[in-house]
């Protein structure tokens, strides 16, 4: 087989396993928005069928063998084939680390935690989740050992979401949080609050739904490579980059709870609509990292749809379509009430500066956990004394505390870190946008942000896995990820707003 | 391996491949319920690796294997065991008998005859079809001869819809179509016709909708394992027996468009809603054919949803819900509108007497073309003068004559016959039905389908493939198929509405 022959063979082989991924995906976006409530065990039987499928795909010695003769031969492929190649490999060989008896296990555990986590919710009660829990942090520890690691074990873990992100760099970030953001966030609490009750009035379903309908289209989410449809919690979904699914929830007392979600869901829809369809199934085809990711829903939530700039060119039409909610409260107030700074027990409600303060929380626990230096005994209570320290809440019952996220049930730990990854890239690929294009703001006040999707598409979306995190940082900012950029950005928002 | 291990094992390979046929339901489904426009590309390629993934695992050595071995030893396995290794093994065998080579030109000349039909209805020029079906058609004489038959080519290709349908036995039930319906219907014709104007008023939308929903769930269809969406062109899908899906769609000008496809849809899905979790994959588990599938829909669209005894219980509310249009018309005025009989060149858009004229001329057109008495140049005026013959109309453009079909565009000839098969085992089932339970007709006019629906369940649902369409059959009425049980309930019905 000739080179050429044995690269087309291996794109062949990703191409069916993303074919195999996109309609677990279509299966999984159906449960959450149609499906029937008798339909959830035969639809779970039928998604682990389709993902045994996916793994043998992924995991079958054909592909081993493709790989390891192409890699051999890399002076044979053009740098962007290579690169895929060495990523491939790369995923090969880790899937290959874990044997088939350990990911059963894994499974089952992560299966038993699940139905625990949502036991003890209804319950209110993390004695329900604790044991449960503990069995998957033995689990992942076991599981940092198989796949190896050079200095920590938590950084094999993480390699799954964001690939070369490392302990020792996230505690340099994260000491930077608590040195710099902790303080600054205690200063604003300590300034008169602004008035956000405005956003708490009746907003009737559908004209907010024709509103988020509005904004996604504004950003320039395609609709005929995509929709969105109503689900009780947000995400965005990719059938492959010609069919991109965002969805939203809507709570007719509460504006704020769809339109943010929306711009959130949007951004990540546009990554997934910018991948090269010509990349399909290849990690030059599919998005960096979750971190990479984020940064792009983070962008235009806050960094965009939390501007004075954006909503001078969308707030007019806000207040048309709720007159009676709206005529009376100025751009200004709007503006301060929608970035209102106030600490809260849960995560996914937080402002964007509190909101890196629940995930250092998350960070320190998950070290510890995987390190063994704690278990998930009295870990609740590990839980709220960090509440405590880092936001000054006192904890009152586990459904605001540790029992709120999904995260840990799935087995997902190493995860978390990257939402704040996500916010600091964000800050500082914005800046270098706004550096760029010099009358970006002034456009995003007249409601374009066309030449800002468009730097996105060309630094960003376009590459997939050309290049790393950093790599890509690099290239875009001429540095690697700098955590000053979002504290600038936040002291002058900020300062500005609560007059600091 | 003992037997119990084996059956075991077949038993997991057919629900994998169930769980894989139900993945490529849900994406057929969204597809024509959902998908943004740009998607088709890349989900028509999903599809066809889903497709080739459940070929592989029905068409395997590992199930073949199996099957010889279990089938060897028919004494180890009990009754409804072995029927399904009977079937499995005749399925697997036929398979077999096509060749890798001759299913991808079959399935590449059904994709150039569906887009030339496209393309001809577009331009409404059976010119631009002509040669592409001339190719399906050749395809499938010689899929005929690869699968062998005893007495007629076109048996062998009936065998994939309707299990056991031969042309002996269809020749003569057709002659008996043509000897008692073609003369029955025409007396009608000559008789005063009857008012349907009062359908083709303006009907409320969402109103149909909301009524659309009651007729399903009034019928005994499970909205917890099911859901009604909108479509072009209203179908019924099961991803298993926990959701069974229909869909509708809805003609603000025309009562009669949504109701009665509703009705329709929704009596196939209480079968697939009936058939045994527990023999989920398994031949026990599916329908026995497409003409008994469709015995089910008929019967419930027909025998029930166009009789009087079920418009005197649901003609009240659909008065309230359409007070304007129909308090002036009354129940038997309504009765008489909907039952209406008038020739028409359009097959969906048939009454149910005339609709078996349109079965009859694609039946003797798919004979002819089989044994290769005729080909495709020229077969627009073979169809245009047998529709003059029986049903003296001149058919004005292709559009409404031989291109109004979707099937041989997708290959499937001999699928016709199944839809007159289903009418006419509907009324002899529902002859039985009225036998066995003797209050039944008060029941419906009551509101009350459920024991009808229990008999259903009972006689036919339980059994999946347990029993051949022949057999079922005679079990339930101590007869096989007869015609007239319909001929007797045609010339009742219509003999009381039209006078004659």
């Amino acid at each position: 087989m000739s080179t050429e022959t044995q690269y087309e063979a291996y794109r062949q082989i990703l191409r069916k396993h993303a074919d195999v991924e996109h309609a677990i995906a279509v299966l999984s976006w159906d449960k959450e928005v149609n499906a029937p409530p008798r339909s959830s065990g035969l639809r779970a039987q039928q998604l682990a069928t389709l993902s045994g499928m996916a793994h043998e795909l992924i995991t079958g010695a054909e592909l081993g063998e493709l790989l390891e003769q192409l890699s051999a031969q890399p002076e044979a492929l053009e740098a962007k084939a290579q690169r895929n190649i060495t990523l491939s490999l790369k995923e090969y060989r880790r899937n290959l680390k874990l044997p088939q008896d350990f990911v059963i296990r894994r499974s089952k555990a992560n299966s038993a935690a699940y139905d625990a986590w949502l036991k003890a919710r209804e319950a209110n009660d993390y004695g329900v989740y604790r044991e449960p829990l503990q069995a998957v942090v033995e689990i992942k520890r076991e599981e940092a050992e198989l796949l190896g690691y050079e200095d920590h074990p938590y950084d094999s873990l993480m390699e799954a979401f964001e690939p070369g992100a490392r302990v020792k760099a996230l505690d340099v970030l994260f000491a930077d949080v608590k040195a710099q953001l902790v303080d600054f966030a205690r200063a604003l609490r300590e300034r008169p609050q602004v008035d956000d009750s405005f956003l708490f009035q009746h907003y009737d379903k559908d004209k907010q739904w024709n509103w988020g309908l509005e904004l996604l289209r504004n950003m320039g989410y395609d609709f005929e490579a995509g929709r969105q449809d109503l689900s009780p919690h947000p995400f965005t979904t990719s059938f492959g980059g010609t069919d991109v699914r965002v969805t939203t929830r809507i709570d007719e007392n509460n504006l704020a709870n769809m339109a943010w979600s929306c711009i959130h869901e949007g951004g990540h829809a546009l990554y997934e609509q910018g991948l090269l369809l010509s990349e399909y199934g290849l990690p030059s085809g599919r998005y960096v990292s979750l971190g990479i990711h984020e940064s792009q829903s983070r962008l235009w939530e806050n960094n965009v749809g939390r501007s004075l700039a954006y909503w001078k060119a969308h707030y007019p039409a806000l207040q048309q379509r709720f007159p009676q909610q709206l005529t009376s409260i100025g751009l200004e107030k709007f503006y301060k009430g929608i970035n209102r700074v106030a600490p809260s027990p849960i995560r996914t409600e937080a402002d964007e500066l509190h909101y890196h303060f629940h995930i250092l929380i998350r960070y320190e626990i998950e070290k510890l956990l995987i390190e063994g230096q704690i278990n998930c005994e009295g870990l609740d209570e590990v839980w709220n004394q960090k509440y405590k320290d880092y936001l000054g809440l006192d904890i009152k019952e586990d459904r605001e505390g540790i029992l709120q996220d999904i995260h840990w049930s799935l087995g997902s730990i190493g995860y978390f870190p990257t939402y704040s990854l996500g916010s600091f890239y964000a800050a500082q690929f914005y800046q270098q946008a706004s550096k760029d294009l010099p009358g970006l703001e002034q456009q995003i006040e007249q409601g374009d942000s066309s030449a800002l999707l468009k730097w996105l598409r060309e630094h960003i979306h376009q590459y997939g896995q050309q290049y790393s995190a950093d790599e890509l940082c690099e290239r875009i900012c001429g540095e690697r990820l700098n955590f000053q950029y979002f504290m600038d950005y936040a002291r002058k928002k900020y300062g500005d707003i609560y007059g600091l």
